[in-house]
């Protein structure tokens, strides 16, 4: 960057993840992009553990927002590592966004924050034209420790909202997969633990209701960083054919317009 | 005890405490209670650091019902106390509740989970007739890390409940003082540190607003330990005429009948 440059600077926590990988790829023209990753990597990164404090101002000073991407991403991540890396430090990195007086944190939430009104409503649910749809209003019903450290990454981002007037974008993501196809055999039978019952036919069709393709994962990002919205919790997939989360606050507070779609 | 008892074993974790005190004063007759805490007391304990989980185990062997009442009850305590007396050790309860098949856990949960409606709302919605209600369906707005704690709490809670098929009642409690008296002019001025900005006056309202009895609140658990609801977030105050948390749910699902008010 040089001196001439407007872009806002933007953290990104979890740089080297699949999710953070598309934000580099994808959003480096839009923002001043600056890494945050557990490992040294081949392009300029803060190197730290985000369970630990100490390492995290310097990573932060003259930051515009944040991105919160670190953390254990697989929903049957077992205690410790969600209390340290999902728990410890997310709240390390709300507390050092706030300490650098960040405007702005875009976090990293999950589905799995509410996973198990989809485990009762599974497989019909995914049915093309059922009715039930779910949001952010819906009642806590993590499916897993991973989404109960999600609720925690929600209500503490909600704190420093309220408390200190921190935007705070949280990003319930649906399925985001390396080779972004949702049309290959892989991508499709691919499905998180707690829904290890589906059948091949069944994983198919909850693949293709969650899909979220890299473009719009980077759009909606970009939405949660530039909308004037200073608090929400929205979902975040492709617009599919047989969705069952609502994407009606993603558009209405964040203006979110998905380009993509699975195959029905 | 002796072999003919047919009441249940209920273990008060934090039984040292305030609450826990109200508790085996008051239903030591009804339920054969067992008590934890973290240092040795002049009845029978077991003595335990919650956040250690191996030390937990031969508290909860035999045990039909928690009554998890354990953990930093200050609502400034900052976040290390707060993730280790709270966050680790509530997950620590649940999780030797579970493992030892006890089949009810009674969490004292608070309405610092969603503060931030009270302060928004101070110090008009104290004042008699003021219509504004909250209840556990309310989106979650914590005034405090001890309030998003108690959300914790509440989600590892719910999530025990639907994955283990754990009865899982979480009591948002009001105001309990050591003397018992909702017209001591001490009790009525002590407030929780979010709403040190109400004058005299408007301190003994909040506090005639959330006043909590000692009978009640004995009632409330008992109504919690021996209700069929087997999941619930209710709140716990007297018949206050200033109330702006509802009761319908704990009378509804647990069936709970307050005796006692704070004068108007």
């Amino acid at each position: 960057m040089n001196a001439s440059d407007n872009r806002r600077t933007v953290l990104v926590t979890g740089a080297e993840g699949l999710i953070g990988t598309v934000v580099r790829e994808r959003l480096g023209d839009r923002y001043d992009l600056r890494a945050l990753t557990l490992t040294p990597q081949p392009y300029p990164s803060y190197v730290a553990d985000i369970a630990e404090y100490d390492a995290l101002p310097p990573a932060f000073a003259g930051v515009d927002a944040v991105v919160h991407l670190a953390g254990s991403p697989a929903v049957e991540t077992p205690w410790e590592p969600v209390l340290r890396n999902n728990i410890i430090g997310t709240r390390n990195v709300f507390e050092a966004a706030r300490e650098a007086g960040v405007q702005r944190v875009v976090f990293a939430s999950s589905n799995h924050a509410i996973g198990m009104y989809e485990i009762d409503g599974a497989p019909s649910i995914y049915a093309l034209g059922d009715p039930r749809v779910y949001d952010a209003h819906a009642e806590p019903r993590p499916d897993s420790l991973y989404g109960v450290s999600k609720l925690f990454g929600e209500a503490i981002g909600r704190l420093h909202h309220d408390l200190h007037g921190m935007a705070v974008i949280c990003l319930r993501i649906g399925t985001v997969r390396p080779d972004d196809d949702p049309a290959s055999e892989a991508t499709l039978q691919a499905i998180p633990e707690p829904l290890a019952f589906l059948n091949p036919k069944q994983r198919r069709e909850r693949t293709r209701a969650t899909w979220l393709s890299h473009r719009d994962c980077a759009n909606l990002i970009a939405c949660a960083l530039d909308a004037p919205a200073d608090w929400a919790i929205v979902y975040g997939i492709s617009n599919n054919s047989r969705q069952f989360w609502s994407l009606d606050d993603a558009r209405a507070l964040l203006g979110y317009a998905p380009n993509d779609a699975a195959p029905i």
